[in-house]
C-alpha cells in the first residue's frame, strides 16, 4: 500500500522498483549524445551551484544545476531544440505550434525564432506574466485559452490542421524527452559520485530524459522525483499501475501543473525512476525563499521543488551527495513581492 | 573642470590620469598573491556570469564577477579573511573589532569565527535587518550607534582601547585593499581581454586592490570606478584633489555611503582610477530589477552600481568586454518587496 503524509518527514512511498532486465524504450543514451550535439548553438552548459547553508539545512551535500540561468530561463529550450532543430528543411516554413504553461511556450518561441520558423502558442490565460511577456518577445502568434473549460490540445490540434505546423508537446515526445536528458549529462559530468539525483515532476519529460541519462552513466544512481502534494498524478500512477487523471491542479508551482503522465513518458517512469515524494505548497514556498535569500538566485516555485523536498527532510535518509534540479527562474514581479 | 549630470549618457569626468612612472605604493600584486593563498580556505573563487540581454540593452559584452555567491553573501570576506588570519597566533585571543554598514561587519565576524577569534561590531542602527542577522549568526559581541550623531571611529577605537582588540576597518588598510584585490585577480585570470573593469566605489578599498591586481596583469586595462550621485565623495576628492568629506548620503546603496575616501586608498585611486562615473538611485534600482528578473540573480543596491552604469549607457563609449563586479547580494526581503 502506498500511502503518503506532507506532514511526516520522510514517507517511504517505494510501490515499484528499478529492474535493469526490463529496461526497454524509445530513447536511448546515445539519442541524449545527439540532443546534446544538437542543441550547443542555444541551449547554455549552466554552472552546478553549492551552498553551505542549504547542506547545513538539508543534511546532505547538494548541487544544484541551474537551469534557471539557462537561455529563456528554464530547462525547456533543450527539449524544444533539439524537436525544432530535428524538423526537415523543407518542413520548416509549415512552422510550430506548442500548447504550455510558460516555459516550453517561451522555449519554443526562441528555438524556432532563432532558426526562422513561425510558432503559435496557445496559452492558459492565467499563465504568469513574465512567462507571457517573455513568449512575446520573440513575436510569435499567441492563442490564449481558458486551463478550467477548455481543451488546449484540441486547440493546438486545430491550430496544426489549418496551418500544417508540426505540434511540439511540452513533454510527451522522443525528441523532447531526449533534449530534457541533456542537463542530467552534464551535471553526471560535472559531478561524480552522486548517490541521487532529484527532478521535479510534471508531464515526466525531463525526469524520463534524466533518468535515461542517470541510469546510463551511473547505474547505481537513484533518481527520487518530487511533485507538489495537489499535482500528484504521476504519484498516483504509479500506485494504480496505470496513468491516472487528476482534476486541474492549483499548486503555486505552475509549470508543474500535468493532470496525466504522458504515454510515452509513464513506461520510463515506472521503470527507472525509483521513488516519488510529495512536497506542499508551503515547503516549496520556503524553499524558493531560501534560494532567494541564502544562495542568492532567483528560482521559480516548480524549479524549487527538488530542493523543497531536500530542505523538508523528505528524500531517503543516507543519500549523501545529491543533484537537485533547479529548472527555472522565470518568478513572477508579483509572486516575487508576494513572497 | 570636472563637471557632471546624471540625466546624460556619458559625461567625460577625467581629471586625473594614470601616469605609470609615479606609481609607487604601499601594497604590490605579490601581496594580492598572498593574500589570495591565505583567504583560500574561506573565500569561493566566485563565477563569472553572463548574460546576452544585459549586453544588448548596455551595448557591450559585460562579465559579471559575481560577488554575491561569496561566503557571507558579499567580497568583504577576502578583506577580512586576509587581515584576520595574518594576526599573529599569541595576538588572537584580544580579539577584533569593526565597525561596517553591514557586510563587512559580516565578513569579520565569519573570518574571526573561523578561527575562534573573539569579535566585536559597530553597526549603524538602521543597517539592512539581512546584514545584522548575517552577523548575528556568528555570535559575535554588537555596539549599535546612530550615523547620524555618533562617531563610530570613536566607538570603534573605545572597544579597542577597553579589550585590546585589533581593529579591522572596512577599507583603509593594505590587508584589507590586498584581499579585495584578489577578486579582480581571479576576474582577469578567468576573462581574457578585458578592455575596463567597473568597480564601486565607497571607501575605495575595492576599487585600490582591483586596481593593482588589474593594471599588473594588464597595464591597457581602464579601470572605472562607480559612486552613487549622493556618495560622490571620490568623484569630489579627485576633482579638487584632496580627501574632500560630504555629509552622510542617503543613496539606497548603503555600503557606499562612505563620506571620504580612505587616507590610504585615496592615492591609489588617484594614481590608478580612470575616470569615475556617477549614478543614481533609479538606476541602480534598474539595475538591481534587470538582474533579478533577467539574469536571475539576487544583487544589492550596492552590487548593481557597476551594472546600473552600463544599462544605462554611463560607461565610456568604445569599451568591448567590460568586467563588472557584482560586489554583493545580501539584499533586504523588505527591500525586495519594495522593488
Amino acid at each position: 500500500m502506498c500511502g503518503f503524509d506532507t506532514e511526516k518527514k520522510y514517507t517511504p512511498t517505494v510501490c515499484w522498483k528499478f529492474v535493469p532486465s526490463t529496461l526497454t524504450t524509445l530513447i536511448h543514451f546515445d539519442d541524449i549524445q545527439d540532443a546534446a550535439r544538437r542543441i550547443a548553438p542555444i541551449a547554455k552548459r549552466t554552472p552546478v551551484m553549492t551552498s553551505r547553508s542549504f547542506d547545513v539545512q538539508a543534511g546532505l551535500t547538494a548541487f544544484f544545476k541551474c537551469e534557471n540561468f539557462q537561455t529563456g530561463g528554464a530547462f525547456k529550450i533543450r527539449g524544444a531544440a533539439n524537436t525544432i532543430y530535428s524538423i526537415p528543411e523543407a518542413d520548416r516554413p509549415r512552422g510550430v505550434v506548442a500548447y504550455s504553461s510558460g516555459n516550453h511556450a517561451q522555449a519554443v518561441a526562441i528555438a524556432a525564432g532563432s532558426i526562422g520558423v513561425p510558432a503559435t502558442l496557445v496559452m492558459p490565460k492565467d499563465a504568469p506574466q513574465s512567462k507571457v511577456e517573455g513568449a512575446r518577445a520573440r513575436n510569435p502568434r499567441i492563442v490564449f485559452y481558458d486551463r478550467f473549460t477548455e481543451d488546449r490540445v484540441a486547440i493546438t490540434q486545430r491550430v496544426a490542421d489549418e496551418t500544417g505546423a508540426m505540434i511540439v508537446p511540452p513533454f510527451d515526445h522522443p525528441k523532447v524527452i531526449a533534449g530534457a536528458g541533456t542537463l542530467a549529462l552534464e551535471l553526471l559530468t560535472d559531478v561524480s559520485d552522486l548517490d541521487a539525483i532529484v527532478v521535479q515532476i510534471g508531464g515526466g519529460g525531463m525526469i524520463s530524459g534524466c533518468a535515461i541519462a542517470a541510469k546510463h552513466m551511473n547505474p547505481k544512481i537513484r533518481v527520487i522525483g518530487v511533485e507538489p502534494a495537489d499535482a500528484n498524478d504521476t504519484f498516483l500512477s504509479l500506485a494504480a499501475g496505470k496513468r491516472v487523471e487528476i482534476p486541474p491542479p492549483s499548486t503555486i508551482a505552475d509549470g508543474l501543473r500535468a493532470q496525466m503522465p504522458g504515454a510515452m513518458t509513464f513506461p520510463i517512469v515506472q521503470k527507472l525512476v525509483d521513488e516519488i515524494v510529495l512536497v506542499t505548497d508551503d515547503e516549496i514556498r520556503a524553499a524558493v525563499k531560501f534560494m532567494l535569500l541564502r544562495l542568492k538566485i532567483v528560482v521559480e516555485p516548480s524549479g524549487a521543488v527538488p530542493a523543497a523536498a531536500a530542505l523538508h527532510q523528505k528524500l531517503p535518509p543516507g543519500l549523501k551527495r545529491v543533484g537537485l534540479v533547479v529548472s527555472g527562474g522565470n518568478l513572477d514581479y508579483e509572486m516575487l513581492a508576494g513572497l
